[in-house]
């Protein structure tokens, strides 16, 4: 077992004052723990992109109607999005995965048609899936993280387009972490007070709706996503297939506590990619004892857009840590320090 | 003349909520502005690193003895240093150049052999190089970059090797902001509390040495260093030739002041990669009006290696920028926000 010493012993051999790359060496310390090798590696990598909608959006919860979920599909598809633009400059490798879009998609080039259904049903009144359909999306999660890894993908991210998706996030960071709705709650994509308000009052009403004593996985399903179960799919399947996990922002992370709360080992392979603006992206990666790469950066757009600005600076940690000479083999003598 | 306003307004054109991906989008819009247009562009790159010693080791103020800046430029030109590593991870281009080592590098592979003399003279007594000496350092950094802009870079950073850099680069932040020496002064690569205090001391007796009065010029050949002023000669040239400047940390910056005092449309054409963790650096960048690409990374490792930590956030905000669809090509109506 590799521990946190022996990576900073390592990394205080390399031919640099000690601690002098400062945060990039603390990169290098959490990949080379979830890798346990001195030798991490960060490509290739792959971005699984799910796409849903949320019956939710009936509430007035977002400043976007639901048809824009499919127009954005297409315009990642066609490489006009930040996810696709990103993903590109990043040699990462996207797949655009439908797994509840409301409007038809199948003629669409460069996405995967898997639909469980057209769009959640709307949690505020409503489980938004059935177990059925909670397990159908898990499974194309699953499926995924396994193309990437047969593909050699030793890191994968998950992104989302779902208009409505901070709503359903909300509520499963709130009921997991237990904390009050209105700590939770954000503008998402940019809602105004009276939206946000009516979010808040939504994510209260749909978590006095379920059932206490539930499980994980029958709550995740009654005021869950389709994408995010099959994030938390993804999360299970890439941990089992010993990947390095890239956590992006906001709704990566509330199917991220869906993944803990059922199998805590996960998080031992999830590096956070960045802390979003999202009130609620704190209180999870607190809850997960995840420190994010990049902080101060506001990003909010999705699409694992945050995971894709993060990447290169693991690229320089990994390579930092597995290609610097050390001080002995440079026949220098270390400083006094 | 594009402004800051046109850039926001393009940005805010493209598919993704306005403002969604935050300080990315701060970065773009230097590089917009920097570049005069919407499509920036970060590549072919290069790093010119300049190697010299200084005279000033000889009063204790570094943990390192000079010996380890020639053994550094072996390291460097061999790959094992961060330089090499990081240089190599971003695509980047390495120039490495002797500009004043006090050992024999002649025979070392991958350095180009300038030296103007054998390390400075200790400037805490006398003038660290003559005026002839120092024109003739400026002039190394002006063809360091008519190389890389002739080799089709458009995008320039400078690095450098030198122990005991940090002593002259915080006389020339003191003398130039008018800032106490001990506000300015810090460990460097990692002096100890005696060593720190002696550095305060060699910086304060230095500023009394150097006559009221002398223009930037003579100030900088008095207490500055060699590679201090072929960044100084490398900064003016880019300029002169519209490269854009990716400022690494401390020891560039205090050579961007002087560059500043000489020709203040320089600045225009600089980006500041990273705040470093030595105190005088915040106080250099403040004086120059630049916000930093990271902030809070701790790094204090020179040799540009802060410049190729940011580079790959420079790709991401060029890229989003230059490659995104607008909503309008997309055809989507946009959200309320």
């Amino acid at each position: 077992m590799l521990t946190e010493a022996d990576v900073r012993k390592h990394l205080n051999s390399l031919t640099k004052p000690p601690g002098s790359l400062g945060r990039l060496e603390d990169v290098a310390v959490r990949l080379c723990m979830v890798q346990q090798t001195l030798a991490p590696r960060t490509k290739p990598r792959s971005l699984a992109l799910f796409a849903s909608d949320h019956g939710v959006v009936a509430e007035g919860v977002t400043a976007w109607p639901s048809d824009v979920t499919a127009l954005m599909v297409k315009n990642i598809a066609s490489g006009g999005a930040a996810s696709s633009v990103l993903a590109s400059e990043t040699d990462t490798s996207l797949e655009l995965i439908n797994v509840g879009v409301a409007n038809d998609l199948s003629d669409v080039a460069g996405v995967l048609n898997n639909p469980i259904r057209r769009g959640t049903q709307n949690l505020a009144t409503d489980d938004a899936m059935s177990p059925s359909e909670y397990d159908a999306a898990i499974q194309q999660g699953r499926l995924a993280a396994r193309r990437a890894s047969d593909a050699g993908c030793c890191l994968i991210a998950a992104g989302e387009m779902g208009i409505g998706n901070t709503t359903p996030a909300s509520c499963l960071v709130a009921a997991i972490t237990r904390t009050a709705p209105k700590d939770v709650v954000g503008r998402g994509a940019g809602a105004d007070d009276d939206t946000l308000k009516r979010k808040q009052t939504v994510v209260e009403e749909a978590l006095k709706r379920v059932p206490q004593n539930v499980d994980v996985s029958e709550l995740a399903a009654s005021i869950g996503g389709l994408e995010i179960a099959a994030m938390t799919g993804l999360f299970l399947e890439a941990a089992d297939r010993g990947l390095t996990i890239l956590l992006d922002g906001f709704i990566a992370t509330a199917s991220a506590l869906v993944v803990n709360a059922e199998q805590p080992s996960v998080v031992m392979n999830m590096i956070a990619a960045h802390r979003s603006a999202e009130p609620g992206h704190t209180i999870a990666l607190e809850h997960l004892g995840l420190e994010p790469v990049l902080d101060g950066w506001n990003l909010r757009l999705g699409e694992g857009t945050g995971a894709l600005t993060a990447l290169p600076l693991l690229d320089a940690a990994a390579a930092i840590v597995r290609d610097m000479a050390t001080f002995e083999k440079a026949g220098i003598e270390k400083g006094d320090t």
